[in-house]
């Protein structure tokens, strides 16, 4: 069975040796080449693409309140949670694509995302009252300094593995897998969370 | 920064170009080759094992009263998410391994896993009264078969796209991405759950 044909174009640079043309999809369903990317980069970005694409299908439509509400007195808001996301992929680009030690933030990014990062009694206490708009706006804002950085990388950057990291050596890729994984995981909670919104 | 070093042996039939033995890992944080797997392939299998090992790390050491608590009467267990978990798993091979259109299961495995795979009330009535280690045994068996599976599969069957599923087209690499990051959404449940268990 072939690849769909979805924007089939000439990706200058990759591989030298290819015979033809190489097929970029365009569609988030059919992982493979994005345009600008190298191909391993390119897997990431359709896992990134799409994952967000289920998380904003969790959320569209949710009003001030129901993104406020709280499951019980330990839980976390759905709010705090989209703050989370992008907080935790905004430490993952300072981490990975800066070379900055976990944790040796700028004061910007400190004062921006550490209450999201850290969730709990102090993101309870503070994340709150937003519209939708205001997490969309941040989590595109973030992604968007992603995307531009990964253009700019490629696959053996992805496989470069830090030894100095909190789990033990640990590649690129894991790292930017688990920032994916990580929306799958608040993504469950957050869909626990709005069907007990009362 | 190079690759740790680990496993470095020769790899035949990958690349002929590849001027030395090409580097396969076998730190679970290390994406990248896993021997006996071609490259993309061997992203998702790293993708797979790391995953896998962050859902047996919330699951370890629960007893049959914690897999069967219920957070109130629409919640899923966490033993039928387990259950729930290699249900997907089994379906996703039939679908995506043996070419079988989703929901046209042998009869085998529609009654070992239909209803683990709905969840509801019928997981509620049903999945209970398990030890952790049937929960494990099964998830085992069913990863198992996947992982042999996919060792005759390649990059080409990875990148096939099925017109004809329920999405749209989508090809095999977002069906089996969607298995892992599944595993994810549902272990951010667990946790949640796990955490107010009574």
């Amino acid at each position: 069975m072939a690849l769909g044909a979805t924007g089939l174009i000439a990706l200058a640079g990759l591989d030298p040796a290819a015979a033809g043309p190489v097929p970029v999809q365009d569609n988030p369903n059919v992982f493979g080449l994005r345009e600008g990317y190298t191909p391993m980069v390119s897997n990431l970005v359709s896992m990134m693409d799409w994952m967000r694409g289920v998380v904003l299908g969790s959320v569209r439509g949710l009003s001030t309140s129901e993104l406020d509400f709280l499951l019980d007195k330990e839980a976390n808001s759905i709010g705090a949670m989209l703050m989370h996301l992008a907080a935790t992929e905004r430490f993952y680009q300072l981490n990975s694509m800066d070379g900055r030690r976990w944790g040796n933030w700028p004061s910007e990014d400190r004062r921006r995302f550490s209450v999201a990062s850290g969730l709990g009694d102090n993101a309870r206490a503070k994340i709150k009252g937003n519209p939708l708009s205001y997490y969309m706006d941040t989590l595109k804002e973030v992604r968007e300094e992603t995307l531009v950085r990964l253009k700019n990388l490629d696959d053996d950057w992805l496989l470069r593995t830090d030894p100095n990291f909190a789990w033990g050596p640990t590649n690129n890729y894991c790292k930017w897998f688990h920032v994916v994984e990580h929306e799958s995981n608040h993504n469950g909670q957050i869909k626990l969370i709005k069907s007990r919104i009362s």
